[in-house]
């Protein structure tokens, strides 16, 4: 993407987050806000909350005049504009709706953008984001990053935390209806352990050392919800794989599903991989 | 507790999460406000930003001009002023350090208030408690309860959740560094799982229904991090016992310890226990 594109593209991500967050605020922490309208192109049912979110990015995108492809829950693939896409825009409107439906403050949005131009939209990857933003809605904070260039938190420069051993580690993972066989010895080893419930966040804070890792191994994460975190954490210097220590290769396609685990260093990923059985 | 001395115990716990919250912001999301500075009295290390919080809270006691007695964390326990203590305050000055000390939305002040005039505090149980305040400082939310008289989040009264099942459940689960054999089940059965890291703000979400549950089986929880919150479930109507389904009978005393497990309502209650593995 050219300096002049990142600029223009992070422009209209900074829109996208500011109308989107509006967007939702009359509906944080009301159970209503909660039902579900229909089911979501991903597979998984579309709450009003999540509609309100995604329709004000399609509103956004429309303004800029320029032909883009959205890749999201609700709508799946849709081409905005006509003629060629010079953008490919991967977002989770809204990571953590049970947390905006119940006001845990730990939800937002991810915002993951390639350049278009291609022949096909569907041979792109995972690997293929070259700017990545995630907001956390209830504290206001903004972690982005620019792919070969660096990741950021609300604009300081960022990077994950220096720890090289499991033992007294802070992590967040998503353990619940996951192979607890695999997970015990973790649990056992780690100093805090945090369950906050928006991955798209949660992930980025192992960029800034908030977290030394995260993880997690149920395989049924969605490409929408890392596709920014992933490049930011890597922009930041941390490691991230699936499962079995392999890189994320996944397309860009709502039904993708994947495992994921993300840590400071690739000490600490070892350890990690170790704990968990192996590779 | 009268009608008056309510009244004036209430206005001073606001004064006390105003001037305390103050005093901890500049110190959020700062690592070095995370040094140990000494041990203290509950025998674990005080960090800089916990001393911070509780020298605010004394300051705000002594100036009130009446004698009371302040059970916390560093000072284990403290009498100001002369004569008899018309109140003794179980207060955790900052719940949820590590969430403060790393800008996780998540952590606040516990203040539980209950009569003095008494021959010796050393007879005081949890269950003496009559007020009750947790404030989180990441979003201002106020939980309160006055023995009695029901409780409230942001002055609007709130019960627990109505779920019947654990299976399809939101629960808060400190289950790292536990008996996870004991946990395992739970853990397949719910349908969502947190741990946010703040332990008086995660019980509360169970007076208002954000939680459906909350337990800590590990039995190492403090009376200063649940005194304020376990008044706050009960007069919402939820149920507060320690693992092994026991009111929970502790001595208002730095060192005590124990488990705690918090349900909406008695159904929910008998299923958990019965997960765990009995009584």
């Amino acid at each position: 993407m050219k300096p002049k594109d990142i600029n223009f593209w992070s422009e209209v991500s900074e829109e996208i987050m500011f109308e989107a967050h509006e967007a939702v605020k009359p509906l944080i922490g009301k159970e209503e806000a909660g039902k579900t309208v229909k089911m979501g192109a991903d597979g998984t049912p579309t709450k009003l909350i999540d509609i309100v979110a995604e329709d004000k990015v399609v509103e956004v995108l429309e303004k800029t005049g320029i032909p883009v492809t959205l890749i999201s829950e609700e709508v799946g693939e849709l081409k905005i504009g006509e003629g060629t896409s010079e953008a490919v825009l991967v977002v989770d409107p809204l990571d953590g709706t049970r947390n905006a439906l119940k006001n845990i403050p730990a939800y937002g949005i991810s915002i993951a953008i390639s350049d278009g131009n291609l022949e096909n939209v569907n041979d792109l990857k995972l690997s293929d984001i070259e700017l990545g933003f995630v907001k956390n809605f209830a504290n206001n904070d903004v972690y982005h990053a620019v792919k070969g260039d660096g990741a950021w938190l609300n604009k300081e420069k960022i990077s994950p935390s220096k720890r090289m051993e499991v033992a007294g580690s802070s992590i967040g993972a998503y353990i619940y209806r996951a192979d607890m066989s695999k997970i015990d010895k973790l649990c056992a080893t780690v100093r805090s352990m945090r369950i906050l419930g928006s991955v798209a966040i949660e992930l980025c804070y192992v960029a800034n050392g908030t977290y030394d890792a995260f993880l997690d191994i149920r395989g049924n994460m969605r490409v929408m919800d890392i596709a920014a975190a992933k490049l930011i954490i890597e922009e930041s210097n941390g490691l991230v794989t699936d499962e079995k220590c392999r890189p994320l290769v996944n397309d860009l396609n709502v039904l993708e599903r994947t495992s994921i685990i993300a840590s400071c260093n690739k000490n600490f990923h070892t350890q990690i991989m170790s704990i968990l059985g192996g590779i």
